[in-house]
């Protein structure tokens, strides 16, 4: 069975040595020193590694099963999912208000990492309910909040978001699904729903589902939508539970990955719903959310890759075939270990530098989010401009880390008995849904780059700037990390440059290489994020009080991904700056 | 379903335009004309597309069963494998003496990419049946050859190749299997191998295993190694069946794809054996295989990717989803069509581009083996030089295109209704098997590179130079495609001269950097194969006899690969420069 390790210390470093929690801005969370963050990582941890992690290939292998109208999960899944609402997880960042604990966002983002590596299909039944949450919490009415809120930071109730329609995905304007007025002030819901994740199981009582249509008088296309909460079961007035609603599960989709999880086709058949937000304004109500939804799946896109890279260094240290090309370095057996061979390291390498930067990033981002949750409006456009970023490359390059660990088992990896597969599986879906990265990418070039007249991307190479200009005269790191993140942002500049002097005039000029930008931004962002956590290992170092090992190997690690990653910033640069001609050229028919 | 259509006019095309076969040198061959091929190529692409392609999903669902010791393969293989022997295409470039039909191998894999693009997991059974064909015919004697190759060559009989061991995979020098002379000439075989494709099956009478084991006397590691033959029915003198040999299925793998193949532990239990080849020679009774053998599998990486693409094309030409940014190009419809956004184009480029390129690359090494099978020494150092290439770069950047055909199809794409995720976990096994990705790049740069003094990879850079020379004034051709490749190709000059700097004094600065190595060579053997085939269209375009609309897309479809494509030479060089100490610096317990 793999192996999974929390990985304490890292996300400490993040917290404390890079990110500064208990002193750097987040009012009203003093608590957050080094002791206390620890005991809530530890005890996360221990849950993840001992409880969640075992169960994944289970769930894998099982999935989830279709039994006259009813999702039943894998074996053993109702059990984890008591511990995790009796460990109080699901309510740790919610409002106290309604039986939260009221911790930031980046504390829910530290702990959620490990649920997600340890198990990402189980930990989405968890995940969506907490989305649900956030769109009531922002949206709804003082009734509505009292009613739903309770029962879904505790986890009693699920949530799901139900969106996509056999014929809309991305363009939700098209949708069909018909919300009709009653006198009572309630709709009835109709139409069908499709890839709802966790639309229905057997792990809580009922599932308050969160649905778009359209209700009458709302005009054309997007403009003409509206959220509604329309429960499985009716809930009473008491808060009990009453009559199932108009609401069925058509189908179990087979999947390639996150068999555990059940992607449900969801029937409305006059379902009862009530309006969440304003009429006409549900993607408005939508789009609130969706930069913790998407920094959500960021993260799973990464997080499911750490256990995969994991069981990879495992078995590179104790599989022995070949020599080392300069020597045996295990003369007394048969053959060395895997690790000592180049390619191995370098594979390990890639994978290794790029989670480390991928978990700061999205640290870094949780830490905006909190922020901007407090009214800082720099943060709130940081994070705006970051979101799609950390969406799209965080999934796919957490996607190819995976790939990368599989291949370190050769035909082992292949077949299913390692777990290798599933980790390859599961994290292919990161890329998709959310928004499939492509989506992202138009969103960060079409939309964000422009936003508030470029503000928002203007302070982040502000950003770069000083950060570089503090720390560029510091020995250690100038040449290693200083002048390697200044060369890969100038190339984001060329790259935003070509844009506007192109994109004006054929929109299809920056839209060419919005992919490239998506890449080529993630690169800097993690180029920044090595520069920062470099300056806290040199710092750590400096001051003698760190554990030297691991801040010398955070440095290593650093040096590598400048090195070895950061230079892939002027392919995509000069894939940008070839324009619309060769990717517009042929006519359809042409394909 | 998905669909496949057979790519007739661009294998034509890489035939007759680009390598120009029916003149080009392959004596005894004097029948390969346009004609003549196309109508091979029209009845393998039918046969293909009919009767192959419509199990392919069949093969993925059902897989294979072990029911009381024997395989059953899924419903209709059986049927189709039928259709393959009686319309000859497993004799199609076999010896006559042994009923072949002794085209050259080059129509072999031409009609052989239709096949696999249909099914891989089904065209398996065959094409390891031909490998083992290879090996008795290089290695066997007259009577070996008499007694096994008939009834191969009709693939009345299927052959499998047995090398790998629980504990032993790319490191063969471990193998524990063992191999008792007998009184009358035979070896009793015991041991057990793992991984072993096409290792059972019911379509077949017989199975003949070529098997490594150790026999006494032939010291340690590789050199102690033999080749031996052993069938699973004992074949009498006059060719009928005998007793069942010692040999059994021990298991049958679950693996993440090719699912139609069975892929087994076989259990060698005494079984009688009859050695191939020289005694203690049987590494290299296998190498005289290989070239041909990770030819296959690299044709297999980008084989198995062309209906990817083909559904991805599709799909993007279907779905309705969204509005052009330069105006409704659909303004009847809800929606445009996907492939009207840049970002969707872009994705069918990156595969059009590289699928056409792998093609011809592929095309153009099989001509090579036959020319080194009829004697060229300086196509045989081409091709071995190429060989880890091929089956390396090939196989990668073809699984990277089914992935971005996956994408293409959003959350659709992650069911398995479609199809299309079955192509992404049937396309990862070729990055694996044949050698892992990472064993081919340490061939290429600690094998194949100094191999006769570095004979082989000076012609490469001669044969690029030269072509450059004879096209360089080509005015429609030099800006787009003749400087793009001398530039790539001076990326890998300078990558080869580090090598040669550094990697005499540090081995480990060469092997750190192998794996970039390997794509670089790709992205200029990529390069190289795009000029020519923008050479041989411009040359269509100019007398004014082809298909203009086909000539004009190859045109573009090259222009693409060496704006998009190849400026990744500059990472990769980038990369292999910064030497060892990035990838080495870390102790192991540093992971």
């Amino acid at each position: 069975m793999p192996i999974y390790t929390p990985p304490i210390k890292d996300l400490q470093f993040a917290l404390h040595d890079v990110l500064n929690v208990a002193q750097s801005g987040l009012p009203g969370h003093d608590e957050l020193d080094r002791d206390f963050t620890k005991a809530v990582l530890d005890a996360a941890g221990k849950l993840a590694s001992e409880v969640l992690a075992p169960l994944n290939i289970v769930g894998d292998q099982q999935g989830c099963r279709l039994e006259n109208g009813v999702v039943r999960t894998p074996d053993g899944f109702d059990k984890a999912f008591e511990a995790v609402k009796e460990g109080g997880w699901t309510a740790l960042d919610c409002d106290p208000e309604y039986g939260g604990q009221g911790m930031p966002y980046l504390l829910g983002v530290a702990t959620g990492e490990m649920f997600v590596s340890a198990n990402m299909a189980f930990n989405m039944y968890q995940g969506l309910t907490h989305g649900a949450y956030s769109a009531i919490h922002a949206h709804g009415t003082d009734e509505q909040k009292a009613k739903y809120l309770p029962k879904m930071v505790s986890c009693d109730w699920t949530g799901t978001m139900n969106l996509t329609e056999p014929h809309c995905g991305t363009d939700l304007g098209m949708l069909r699904t018909k919300a009709e007025p009653q006198d009572d002030g309630s709709y009835l819901i109709t139409g069908q729903k499709i890839f709802i994740s966790a639309g229905d199981h057997d792990l809580a009582e009922n599932v308050i589902h969160l649905v778009l249509a359209k209700a009458p008088g709302g005009g054309e296309g997007t403009k003409g939508i509206s959220l509604f909460i329309v429960p499985k079961y009716l809930v009473n007035d008491d808060g009990s539970l009453g009559d199932a609603n108009g609401v069925s599960v058509g189908n179990l989709e087979e999947k390639m990955g996150i068999h555990g999880n059940a992607t449900c086709v969801m029937n409305y058949d006059g379902a009862k719903g009530w309006l969440l937000g304003d009429l006409h304004k549900g993607m408005r109500a939508m789009f609130t959310m969706m930069n913790e939804a998407r920094l959500g799946v960021g993260l799973q896109g990464y997080a499911c890759a750490i256990p995969a890279y994991q069981n990879a260094v495992a078995y590179a240290k104790d599989r022995l075939q070949g020599r080392a090309v300069t020597g045996a370095q295990n003369p007394s057996a048969a053959a060395d270990p895997l690790i000592v061979h180049p390619d191995i390291r370098r594979s390990l390498m890639d994978q290794k530098s790029f989670l480390e930067g991928a978990r700061m990033l999205t640290m870094w981002g949780a830490h905006q989010i909190d922020r901007a949750n407090q009214g800082d409006e720099a943060a709130e456009g940081l994070i705006s401009l970051l979101t799609p970023v950390i969406k799209g490359f965080l999934t796919d390059k957490g996607f190819d880390t995976t790939v990368l660990a599989q291949q370190v088992y050769g035909g082992h990896g292949y077949i299913e008995e390692h777990g290798m597969s599933q980790f390859v599986r599961d994290a292919r879906i990161t890329m998709i849904y959310e928004g499939a990265n492509g989506v992202q990418a138009l969103d960060l070039v079409g939309r964000k780059l422009a936003q508030d007249g470029g503000k928002h991307v203007m302070a982040f190479f502000e950003m770069v700037k000083a950060f570089c200009k503090e720390h560029g005269a510091t020995d250690a790191l100038t040449a290693d990390f200083i002048e390697p993140l200044k060369t890969a942002s100038k190339d984001l500049q060329a790259a935003g440059m070509y844009f506007m002097q192109n994109g004006m005039k054929n929109p299809n000029d920056a839209l060419s290489g919005s992919y490239d930008f998506m890449h080529l931004f993630g690169h800097v962002s993690l180029g920044l994020m090595w520069a920062k956590m470099a300056v806290a290992a040199q710092a750590g170092l400096d001051a003698g009080d760190g554990d030297t090992d691991f801040l010398q190997t955070k440095l290593a690690t650093g040096r590598y991904y400048m090195k070895r990653q950061l230079p892939m910033t002027a392919t995509h640069l000069a894939r940008i700056q070839s324009g619309a001609a060769p990717v517009m050229d042929l006519d359809a028919e042409a394909f």
